[in-house]
């Protein structure tokens, strides 16, 4: 019987792999640079050597590997067709057939946030639980909906982007997406950077953040060491972010929220200022859902990977 | 080979019936009231009793029948559980259970909202999609979410609650569910006629409005008459549904958008009002999503509820 499963998060620098067992355990764990020369085109021949030269070096026959799970940078439908990867210079293609082609195993292709939010359901965070939203919050806003235990790809791949829920009618600058007051410009860690600089023009208020370098952990290091201002920071982020994922919920109606990427680190701090403002925002069907952070880190990509195969 | 399907539609006031084959053909449609009486203790008793005596009528035995589909007006998890039905003075119970004991026949339930949205999806306005939000724009606003061809239920029932997303923040009016701005204050015919007597107060410009009743009815046939007030109420109408259709799509990604319940009688102008306004809030991977007129009016809920029997 096939034992084995192989997941691969597919980054624009690295790609990260890993050797599990059925039951999630990891047996291996390596990287290869992503070569993305050439449209990217060694890309998933890259992925497909390390595979065979790593099925080699254990010993496994292509009936050992029950499949290879992939989670790329880009938007991936049910089908595994990726429509577009600008960071790896890819077009429109069939993961799935492409890289099974290339290995001879089954390949299931995922939505990195989205596969990342599968690892967390099954190993971290959410481990339990079977209707989740996992949150991102990192250089953007990003999203992973799981609908009992399955990925909510939507239609073309574009389910899950909830950084892009519109929060702020007021807003003159313009997102990355060309919209105005979306989520992701004042919950990610650039947008925490954005709501600490506005904090500090508008106000006279004395602040560490007026000494040295802003980022969204010198803001939640401030909160923790009691700033009044970063403190007025971290509400309104949390109001935004509140309101969001009260919006999600009124949608989806998850069992728990789990929240990761770079900005997750603040800690619990975080799920306070969060919650605070789901609770007012949100329809009482929802309103008891929980507060979770991730828990495995850059990992999560290579756990649901492999989780993906399971499907 | 069982080859009829019933499709049940569980109301405040009547319980309608259909009689389906696996093609969703209506073979029968007939009514019965809802005996609200003892907490509703009757309702499901009825409810087999009726079914009983249509398959005499028709000679079908137990074998004939693949099972029964039933819309309820209440939250219903993925199992059948029905977590509270005030309209029908029922507490927690698990209807598959119940009525599949009355009947003997496999029973699926789920929400009526949702139902219906199963219903367009498979013989109505949404016939060819499989993700699919279905919009009733009625006393309150609804929504049926669904997911590669399977209804989106929730974590409690409470998956597609759009109604009650967030969309204004100044508003001082409390909401049914007790929360403030929620897009069902707007957006229903009851937000219609709230935003209409609103209009007609802050401004001084005539309009056929200010005689007579008001209603969405009478706001929507101004709208086609050239009103200009009542151009300012749809603009106002639009612009809040628009705004939360977007976060649905943000969420969700469909491929079409299904508009029905009383308002939507008001025709293809609706559509217009929406999509003017969901496109500069939407994230572009949604951009392309369609809208629609929901077709089945009241017999969505039979048609979707006997589609539940298929999934």
């Amino acid at each position: 019987m096939a034992e084995v499963l192989f997941g691969v998060d597919l980054g624009g620098t690295t790609v990260k792999l890993g050797l599990f067992d059925r039951d999630g355990n990891v047996l291996d764990k390596w990287e290869i640079p992503t070569r993305k020369e050439e449209n990217g085109r060694q890309i998933l021949p890259d992925i497909a050597q390390t595979i065979k030269d790593k099925m080699n070096e254990k010993g496994y026959s292509d009936q050992d590997v029950m499949g290879v799970g992939i989670g790329v940078p880009g938007p991936v439908d049910n089908a595994g067709t990726i429509y577009k990867a600008a960071n790896l210079g890819w077009g429109v293609m069939n993961i799935n057939e492409e890289l099974g082609a290339l290995t001879g195993l089954t390949v299931k292709a995922g939505n990195d946030a989205n596969v990342a939010a599968l690892g967390e359901m099954w190993k971290g965070g959410g481990r339990g639980y079977c209707n989740m939203v996992a949150v991102t919050l990192g250089t953007g806003v990003g999203g992973g909906i799981i609908v009992d235990g399955r990925l909510l790809a939507g239609a073309t791949g574009a389910g899950g982007e909830i950084g892009h829920i519109h929060v702020d009618d007021e807003e003159q600058d313009a997102c990355g997406c060309g919209n105005h007051g979306c989520l992701e410009q004042y919950a990610s860690a650039t947008g925490i950077v954005r709501l600490a600089k506005r904090a500090l023009q508008q106000s006279g208020q004395d602040s560490v953040l007026r000494n040295g370098e802003i980022s969204a952990k010198t803001v939640f290091d401030a909160v923790k060491a009691g700033d009044a201002l970063a403190m007025e920071i971290a509400e309104k982020f949390g109001e935004y972010l509140g309101k969001g994922l009260a919006a999600v919920a009124a949608v989806v109606n998850p069992e728990i929220f789990v929240i990761g990427g770079g900005v997750s680190k603040a800690g619990p701090v975080l799920l306070d200022y969060i919650e605070k403002y789901y609770k007012p925002y949100v329809f009482h069907g929802s309103r008891d859902a929980k507060f979770a952070l991730a828990t495995l880190g850059n990992d999560a990509g290579i756990y649901g990977a492999a989780r993906l195969v399971l499907d």
